[in-house]
């Protein structure tokens, strides 16, 4: 058996120059689990002349993919360039030479994991993405071996860092949305850009792919229902913490009777619930299984030695199969047949802030119209505003099916007394007393 | 390759029969995660006419172990019966018929896991033992595979529900540690000699052999320095929520330069710390890793359906091993040398609280004493006791080490203006302002 092992990688951003030193720096413990060495042999990069925070003088540094992909000394490439299509036709490239692949790509996963998982499997190639979602958290060998013996019910997860941030910060420094953002951009947790964060896609597409794993059937980015946090207001921040829970930016999914609900949502969830203590730029996903009941993985969701960790340990997983004999055995094709959930089967509690009119009999008009859809409340709130004469009233409901709550939302916008109605979020678990 | 892979139990407890349970109501993602079915052939048990709640129709109850471990049909044994010297022979018989076995047994892991391990490796088996850490949550496959390619610094866990339940008792509903102990035994959280785990003689066991994996290192159950929370005081929890802090029983281990500290001992954990908002029974391990930084592992400790959830996904993973040929290639052996880190290197900071004369200058005497030592003081309550004339001190000091703490409270204890030293607790992390 050869006492060296070559990676290939595809990229030298920040992660790749992670997944360098951290190769470099681990040698002895590398020599120790696999019995031989590693070494990152050549890089695909875009510009040569570069200048890059990391030692490459031993590593041949190329513009053509092809001195990666090509190349029979290379067992292993690690795909780290983002982007979809470039991105994808390297990779098959790679499966094609029999070469194994490790992805940090959650958007090319997210879309075509599938086709690419297939294309693996026909090449009897190892194909590994734990980097590709919340980073240096190993979650997901955590549902694919940790919890292999169970029948996973439901997720739920804090999937994106720059949301949580901004989330945290208006939570605890009582700040808006817009300012919360921008020190979040100041720090470097969101881009200037940060529609794929705050819009929820970075998440949606994160749940696709625990979906796809915990529940062994095929998730589809679509399948996802997405509202991101975007203008979120403080007022709900605050009026959801005096009612004792936090809000954050949760991917849900379920699956039973193979109907599956996947989405993306900003969520006010009991302070009691584990995931209510992740703060800041931090992930964490929640696992509930049929016969483990809670558990949840808490960790960093970015970084570039958090993801690097996540994607050399896919790569130690690989070259032990290698030397093992027994690449390309992943048991995680779909299997279990999916229809959406109807809303009529979509069940929840719900939080609702509006304006009404400050006259007798309101509150009384409001939940006949919630208790004839058979929709009960909670907790209420209600602070008359004597200045506009109008009185802002919030209230929690009871559990309810989403077809439910969407009818009783369309006709509370029709009544008279209701100027309008502010907001509503989904509500996870009791509140903290 | 055969379509049917048969499993022997050692024990019928509440474990044995969640075990049972699990493959029998699993037997489709079974089959699709491994291609053949998984079927209970045998069990040992002391009592051939006890009722069981688990139906055993099809399964050979025996008291005679031979059927079991000289059954050439069964190719993996579930040891869930408890106990040291029996558990082991049966274990030691298994691998010399080159069974793979699965155990849940923390105490004979603890004590004997190295010389298993190694009989396992001698006769190529698998030995697999991920439910005797923290029931139901993966963190052993965490830290072996999961962190596999980072230098893991420092574990610290909550690893015992019984003493976890107690002081959550005691810190949200005020009451005295023997009516929490009282409260843990009715509810079935504690039992009746509640010794092993109140002394934190259980967690010390977990403890090593979380080290021993995390450090690649012979951490003997002797290296694990222990105190427990027996008669532990509301007065000092209170205090500790005052100052931000919150009480738990914390299994600790670092390891640097090949030196090892590993000890369980209550501690004032910052209420930002992420272990503190593991509440009741739940367990939670947190690993810090040089690349990954912090990452934590959290679920149900104990219990029937989570233990087997750890004891069926490690019987998988045996079956994954022996259907592609590679049992026996677990690289888990203690590799780097240790030694344990004398008092001077071990660092932390303290709280403390005692009585002293109630005059002036006591304080200064007493803040001098630290000073002389290099300690400082990080916060600091006085309450004057005036009905006794004395008063109440209490201090959190800035980092230090071990040695010049314990030197300091000697000396402290011979002050004449020092009438007791009360309670000193180590302290970790920052308190939330």
């Amino acid at each position: 058996m050869e006492n060296k092992v070559s990676v290939g990688l595809l990229g030298l951003g920040v992660v790749g120059s992670g997944v360098i030193k951290l190769i470099e720096n681990h040698q002895e413990k590398l020599a120790h689990q696999l019995g031989c060495s590693v070494q990152v042999k050549s890089v695909l990069v875009r510009d040569l002349e570069k200048n890059r925070d990391v030692n490459t003088n031993e590593i041949v540094l190329t513009t053509n993919p092809d001195d990666v992909l090509n190349d029979p000394e290379i067992d292993i490439v690690v795909e780290v360039m983002g982007g979809i299509d470039e991105a994808k036709q390297h990779i098959l490239k790679a499966f094609s030479a029999k070469k194994h692949v490790v992805s940090a790509n959650k958007d090319l996963v997210a879309l075509h994991g599938p086709e690419l998982q297939d294309a693996a499997n026909r090449n009897k190639c190892d194909f590994y993405y734990e980097a590709s979602v919340a980073g240096g958290i190993p979650i997901l060998r955590g549902i694919v071996d940790g919890l292999s013996s169970d029948h996973i019910q439901k997720l739920m997860g804090i999937v994106n860092g720059t949301t949580n941030y901004i989330l945290t910060q208006m939570d605890s420094e009582g700040v808006s949305y817009e300012d919360a953002l921008k020190e979040a951009q100041e720090l470097g947790f969101a881009e200037s850009d940060p529609s794929s964060d705050v819009d929820g896609l970075d998440a949606a597409r994160k749940m696709a792919i625990l979906g796809r794993l915990a529940f062994s059937t095929a998730v589809d980015l679509e399948d996802v229902e997405v509202t991101g946090i975007r203008g979120i207001e403080l007022e709900d921040l605050q009026y959801g913490d005096k009612l004792g829970y936090t809000m954050k930016l949760i991917g849900y999914a379920n699956f039973d009777n193979h109907e599956l609900e996947v989405n993306v949502q900003p969520t006010l969830l009991s302070k009691s619930h584990p995931l209510a203590s992740v703060k800041n730029e931090f992930n964490a996903v929640y696992v509930y299984g049929e016969a483990v009941g809670e558990t949840m993985f808490y960790g960093p969701g970015a970084g570039s030695l958090p993801t690097a960790t996540a994607i050399v340990s896919d790569v130690i997983s690989a070259i032990k199969n290698l030397r093992l004999g027994v690449t390309g055995n992943q048991f995680i094709e779909p299997h279990f047949k999916k229809e959406l959930k109807t809303p009529d089967k979509r069940r929840g509690q719900y939080y609702v802030r509006l304006y009404a009119k400050d006259e007798a009999g309101v509150f009384s008009t409001i939940s006949t119209l919630f208790h004839e859809r058979e929709i009960s409340f909670k907790r209420i709130l209600q602070t008359p505003d004597k200045k506009h004469e109008l009185a802002e009233i919030i209230f929690i409901t009871h559990e309810t099916s989403l077809e439910n709550f969407r009818n009783a939302l369309e006709k509370l916008k029709d009544l008279d007394v209701v100027l309008e109605v502010k907001s509503y979020y989904k509500v996870e678990g009791d509140a903290v007393t």
